[in-house]
Formats: C-alpha cells, structure tokens, sequence
C-alpha cells in the first residue's frame, strides 16, 4: 500500500468549527469520489491552550501504488478535490509514507 | 478514543537510514512496552528529490482517553520512551486529534 499524509493550515479568516465543518462535511464528501482511494481518515487538531497551532488537520490517504495515486489526483475528482482544498486551507504540506503497524 | 500525532525531524548527524532504524528498531520496541497504548503506527516519510524534509516520521499513538495518555507517559516506560526520543529526533510535535474514518 502506498499511504499520503497531508498536514493542512486553515485559512486565517476561518474558525476552527467553520474548518472541521468545512473538512468533514465539503471536502471529504468530494475527495472520497476519488477512483482507487483505498482508505482515508481525517485528523481533526484540537486547539491546544493559548497558542494558534501550525496545522489544524492530518489527512492520511491510502492506495495500492504511487501509479494509483497518481491516477487519482489526475481524474476529474482529483482535481476536483485539490482545488476545493484551496477554499479552506492556507498551506498544505504532503508527505510520501512508508507504513509500519506497530500494534 | 485519544489519538495522538507526533511530527519527527532527526537528528542532521543522522542519514535517513540510520534515523529509520533507530526508530522502527529500538525506539518502537520500547514505546510499544506503555502500559494502556493500544494502537501504534509509524510512518516513515520517502525522502522528497532534491530537498530536505521538514519531517522524518509521523507517529500515531491510540489510548482510549487522555488520561490513559497521561498514565501511559508518565510510567517508567513512557518516561523512558520520551527520553529516548531525544537520541534521533531533533524536533517533535505533538497534535491531540480528533479521528474521522472516512473511508
């Protein structure tokens, strides 16, 4: 399995609840079309205490290769999916994944 | 359920071999020993062409609340797991997340 981690900033001018809302009800419903996504969770940050946190999301992406990956991101729901990411996030940081099940 | 993220860089003096061995070999053998984790997964991040990563790993920690969390890190075990930490990791983050299985 071939897993893509995505660290996302939210927009300045968003709340916290108005980017969870966004990400889970928008975005999600659009980037689950997507064809030969295997798996995929969305890790809502919890504000810590009086400090603005560096990424408020975590989203992990699962396919069978880094060739159905690509076949995702390039299909109408991909790039779909990739634009709508721009209405809510201010950075997105990705990251390629070697996974190890530990427990 | 708690989870928590941690974000990873290593140490400059390490290549990114060594940093992965460390960490899947001595480092998860002893944080695997906490008592109440129970879920545990690394992922080690493909070095980008060209240039060098703001992060190494990502680690997923699972508890059944915080306060497992608490109880787990501050066990001999957990102490020792965070010390440890200071041997290949130059930086960490810790994010409180919120799970949402998509798909």
């Amino acid at each position: 399995m071939f897993k893509l981690i995505t660290l996302l900033t939210k927009k300045q001018a968003m709340s916290d609840d108005e980017f969870a809302e966004y990400l889970l009800e928008v975005h999600a419903a659009l980037a689950k079309t997507m064809p030969r996504l295997r798996r995929y969770v969305l890790n809502v940050v919890q504000r810590p205490p009086n400090r603005e946190p560096e990424y408020h999301a975590v989203a992990e992406l699962w396919f069978d290769d880094r060739e159905s990956m690509k076949t995702a991101f390039s299909s109408p729901e991909g790039e779909l999916t990739e634009k709508d990411t721009g209405e809510f996030a201010s950075k997105t940081t990705s990251l390629f994944i070697e996974e190890h099940e530990i427990i």
